[in-house]
């Protein structure tokens, strides 16, 4: 069995379970950090390691582009190439390709740098301007050189000013790659063991939304992800969406909310809605900038490490947490090492906001079982 | 007793000893890592222990620019500041004062950015331009407010081309810093259990060297030093100097070649000449730029981790290394991640680096102990 329930909240749709994957098991609900090219920014993975990280991600993209999925499956896969035997998870690239087209739209000479048809889509990368194409096929194919153990479909993220014809147009050309993306992995599924998740689109309209739901949670994929430019960023949009396509959803399955984790709070308003994992850039891009996640009464979750404030102060960030950062410095000499633009600032920084999502994560799964989600998401925001 | 020798060897002057101070035992010979801004660049004072550094340096004149010794001595000292509770060295900030003369004589309007006259010197911060001065007895006091085991008095480090009648009067200024520095220290030395070295100069003039090493061993420091723009960085005026004032050195007291450790044969030189201490920038430097140094038959002891002949390679830097890079790393691997320019990439060699120094150092001790030191230096080399 890949995904087993454990126990649902009494009072939410929050939930346990467990992913078992042949890297080993991953208690949901949980966040992934985010590895984009083989490396969870500033840490190795000792590191990651000793903060109990269950999983983390890949961005294909990325690593396809540098140092190449050939590269990688002649080295092993990605497990062995960057020596973490825990589960890894890559996304199919689709979300960075239209991303950056949506950055950039056109180059110097005005032609986009990313085009779509409806077999895949031609780009250039941003490291050296070379030409590359993606298909769901292709995706696929990387996906299977690199090995992770949970792997995405190709999909079209649409931005949500696009026009609804637009956002049904790319939903249509992306239940199209997932049909195609299932067939391709399916094909070799026998040869690698890993699960392929579909991807939910629809930007935010609820029509599209609610059919998409329903097309991706028709197929035969092993875990549901929501995609889409606001889930994460925009929680108003985010949650709308979950809440309209919550009733599509199989319990079955694990759900997957692509580029979750801005605020502690998010973390919060999807789990409560049934979601069972989810992954972000921020607390790692923010440590790097010395924004370091708290737990605050205030409803405030952020400290920016370099202020003045904390020239003196002797204490650790936080006196509660157990995260080596906190266990060994203290806030004056985090703040000197960052004012200093000492390197080792950021991975001490980026040690401690991993720690708390995961902690985080950790304690919201207890309240689950005892069927108090909903009070520690009121105590703790 | 601070200062013990072990053993010397029959052959040359190479010895091994003890130093005792109040945050431990050093053995020597030892090179010594440095921690310029409270912080040895990438790595953590967890990832030192690791690496069973026995002593890590600071640099005065960037400490007191930046956090300033006031705020480290509030905060107890150097030693809890950073949470290193093993020894630690400062400098005088002589060598950073001159050196930053030297490499901008002048600002902007044509005026000299550092200004000797036979008191102390007169200097501008390169963080903000701000005005200091350090007078022997001023540095004293900050070493004091920063609490390392060892300091060091203010010097005057000339430069090699510097004329012979500069030299001369640069190192008498030397001397008469070194008495000053010697009575500040005494003033406040049962405050403080630090102990206190004197610093040879005269360039490569033998004949101020050696007066310059009769006054200072005449003097009733704890330990001696050699400096001077060439040492570590000509080894063959390095090794002409420690030559010319080996015979004026105390037996009972450790000697310290200030600057040396560019290349791991540099290492054998000065412990063959007697030299019990030394450190540089070098093994922690190159590591930031993907230089990684190895034992290598062919005397070529530095491979770039980033050369295309690496990215294949799944062996580790060096298969009978025992340092954690080497344990969990490929070449292949690191390769990527400098390519990529990920950040983890300059700790992860940093790591390979300080541990090959401070193991070829414990391999030297061994082998002086066994009065085969000229026999480890030929095989080494």
């Amino acid at each position: 069995m890949f995904f087993q329930t454990i126990h649902t909240d009494k009072n939410s749709h929050a939930r346990t379970g467990i992913i078992h994957t042949a890297h080993g098991d991953i208690e949901t609900p949980c966040f992934m950090p985010v590895g984009t090219q083989a490396s969870v920014k500033t840490l190795d993975q000792q590191d990651l390691k000793n903060l109990d990280a269950q999983i983390i991600l890949g961005n294909t993209y990325h690593l396809h582009l540098r140092p190449g999925e050939d590269l990688i499956a002649k080295l092993g896969g990605l497990h062995k190439f960057m020596n973490w035997d825990k589960p890894i998870l890559t996304d199919s690239g689709g979300f960075q390709v239209f991303s950056l087209g949506l950055q950039k739209e056109k180059n110097k000479k005005g032609q986009p740098l990313v085009k779509i048809d409806d077999e895949g889509v031609t780009f250039k990368s941003h490291i050296d301007g070379s030409t590359h194409r993606f298909t769901p096929e292709s995706a696929i194919e990387i996906q299977h050189k690199l090995g992770a153990d949970i792997i995405m479909a190709f999909d079209e993220c649409t931005p949500d000013k696009a026009k609804k014809e637009y956002v049904r147009e790319a939903m249509e050309r992306t239940h199209d790659w997932a049909e195609k993306s299932l067939k391709a992995h399916q094909k070799n599924k026998e040869k690698h063991k890993q699960y392929l998740f579909g991807i939910i689109q629809g930007a935010d309209n609820r029509e599209l939304r609610e059919k998409s739901a329903q097309f991706i949670c028709n197929l035969d994929f092993d875990g549901i992800a929501v995609g889409g430019e606001s889930i994460g960023y925009n929680m108003i949009a985010t949650k709308k969406i979950l809440d309209w396509i919550y009733h599509y959803l199989p319990e079955n399955k694990p759900r997957y909310a692509m580029g979750l984790g801005l605020n502690p709070a998010d973390l919060f308003e999807v789990v409560e809605r049934g979601i069972d994992m989810f992954d972000c850039v921020a607390p790692t891009r923010l440590a790097r900038h010395g924004i370091i996640f708290v737990k605050n009464k205030k409803n405030k979750h952020r400290l920016n490490i370099t202020n003045a404030k904390y020239i003196f102060d002797k204490n650790p960030i936080d006196k509660a947490c157990s995260c080596s950062t906190c266990q060994y410095y203290s806030l004056a000499y985090l703040n000197h090492l960052f004012r200093a633009r000492e390197i080792s600032a950021m991975r001490l920084a980026t040690i401690h906001n991993i720690h708390f999502f995961l902690n985080l994560m950790k304690e919201m799964r207890e309240a689950i079982e005892k069927n108090k989600f909903l009070k520690f998401k009121k105590e703790w925001l």
